[in-house]
């Protein structure tokens, strides 16, 4: 195993470090337990969004914290859910008096912590939770879907729309709008290696590739021959289509994700012909997002996001954002 | 090769369409000769600054075109010089009355190609050489010392300098003081495999590391067993700060940059080392810049970048910017 490392035990408070160094201008990391959180939390009578998970995702979430988008992010050990004292500590950072909402991507122990953390906060804290991955029902760590990219975009427009002054109630609604239109869909074209554990999560053949990937690793759909991007694509992007289903006349924020590995001149190739399968079929792209967003360390591999958008959303997406990771209009 | 790809020899020409699609806001693509150009060119009035090199190395320069940055981009091949038609055809696309600068990373053939295309354009054209890279002098194509990471912050800087309405003079003038004051080194974990080569450009052994790599894998100062972190930042640092040198009360930009296959966990925490060691200097980081901007595909490592700043630097440092890779204020 040869990573940038000294310890895998002292791996993830290393990485807060150098990231709360890096952007001491948009967010502060405490410790014992870890958070990252808003540098200018708590922000007064605005609705705290609090997503948080297993480390190892970078930028996700912790270079989602800033201004209109989290308020507050929660990282476990790497590919391990946080603990409901990590979700307690958030919640009490960066409650601003408005209520708190609490994005969960659905892997078991996540969603029980992260309950667990609501059920003892004060103030009105709620949950919800995201489950766009279309490849499997019931996997390794989750009963039914799995929360994935989707997760970034649910973020950034209902982190908008707290900044902007909605409710929690509005908020609220907003979250469940998006998890209810938005689908994901992966494959890996190698494993990655978990620092505490020292070997790849799981082993390719040399022409080998598996299509419906999770985000750690997890079995997906089929293991297949490796093909061309031509046929990759549209054998990530069918079953999205099929799934909602998307159709001809809808509107649509395209996501192109990285897991991490994957070059950018594949992540673009990949991206166009995405944009080309859409049109053929008359769905209109309004927005896109390009890029390493929602990674499993190493990995090499992509996924593909796609959110079926009205003006609220697309009025919240494009509002403001100031984060390590995604940055604009500010 | 495990790659996303069709074929080999259209890589280049197919990802460039997806960048289109993606950024249709910020830039546009012309091929035949191959540039990527501001959505806007040309602006009258203003300095023209363009940069190229093979591809392989995005975002950079592509993701660099855009408001405040890059007016165009010459994408040669994957690890291949552009050609002095592309840099031509890029010329006359952009140029708004006021001249234009060429900015060539020091690579035998790039310095051949640019300045072949600056002699037989139109107009004032004028060319800068980026060797920032203090790992080698003369290398595998290279005379004299390489041009890496420091690219992308001459970029940006000189870029919000033409765009806040510096002249052709000005703008040079500070583009050699900019290379005068930056240096960088690299280190490669893993080798990368260009797409129409298809073996891996070099080999290391499973517990050995790359010091000094250059960014197409050119050899660097020595291959050395893997080492923990807390060696490995100071010896990417050590003759950084040597060469210049840099001294207790210097005011600096510092650039941490992953060669493409490095983890964001990794790559933050390789930052905080290098922002303690030269708070133990003395050296002052006034800015800072996390993520792969200038990679090699897949490869597995990093670099990292100090500039020497002064007040001048940072007000087009801080200047809006809109490009795919790099965008804020706007």
């Amino acid at each position: 195993m040869k990573k940038i490392i000294n310890d895998p035990s002292t791996v993830v408070a290393e990485s807060l470090a150098g990231l709360a160094a890096a952007h001491a201008d948009v967010l502060k990391v405490r410790t014992e337990p870890a958070v990252i959180y808003r540098a200018d939390a708590p922000v007064t009578g605005k609705v705290a969004v609090i997503s948080g998970g297993g480390s190892g995702h970078e930028p996700m979430h912790g270079g989602l914290v800033g201004l209109g988008m989290l308020d507050a992010a929660c990282p476990g050990a790497v590919f391990t859910s946080p603990t409901p004292d990590q979700v307690q500590a958030a919640a009490e950072l960066v409650d601003g008096g408005a209520g708190v909402l609490l994005i969960v991507k659905n892997y078991t122990g996540d969603v029980l912590n992260f309950e667990t953390a609501a059920e003892f906060a004060e103030g009105d804290v709620r949950t919800v939770v995201i489950d766009d991955d279309v490849a499997v029902k019931d996997s390794l760590y989750t009963a039914g879907r799995r929360g994935v990219g989707g997760t970034v975009l649910l973020e950034k427009i209902v982190g908008g729309a707290a900044e902007g002054g909605y409710g929690l109630d509005e908020v609220e609604a907003l979250a469940r709008k998006v998890i209810s239109q938005v689908r994901s869909m992966g494959v890996a074209l190698t494993a990655c290696t978990v620092p505490h554990v020292g070997e790849p999560s799981f082993v390719l053949a040399d022409d080998e590739i598996e299509i419906g990937i999770g985000i750690h690793g997890e079995p997906g759909r089929q293991r297949v021959p490796h093909m061309p991007a031509d046929q990759l694509v549209p054998a990530l992007l069918e079953p999205i289509l099929e799934d909602l289903p998307f159709q001809s006349g809808d509107r649509v924020l395209l996501f192109t994700n990285s897991m991490g590995g994957t070059p950018l001149i594949e992540l673009y190739l990949a991206h166009g012909i995405a944009e080309r399968l859409l049109a053929e079929r008359g769905i209109v792209v309004q927005r896109r997002l390009v890029g390493p967003y929602v990674t499993s360390l190493e990995m090499q591999g992509m996924s593909l996001t796609l959110l079926k958008v009205d003006d609220e959303m697309l009025r919240w997406w494009d509002a403001p954002v100031r984060t390590a990771a995604l940055r604009w209009g500010v």
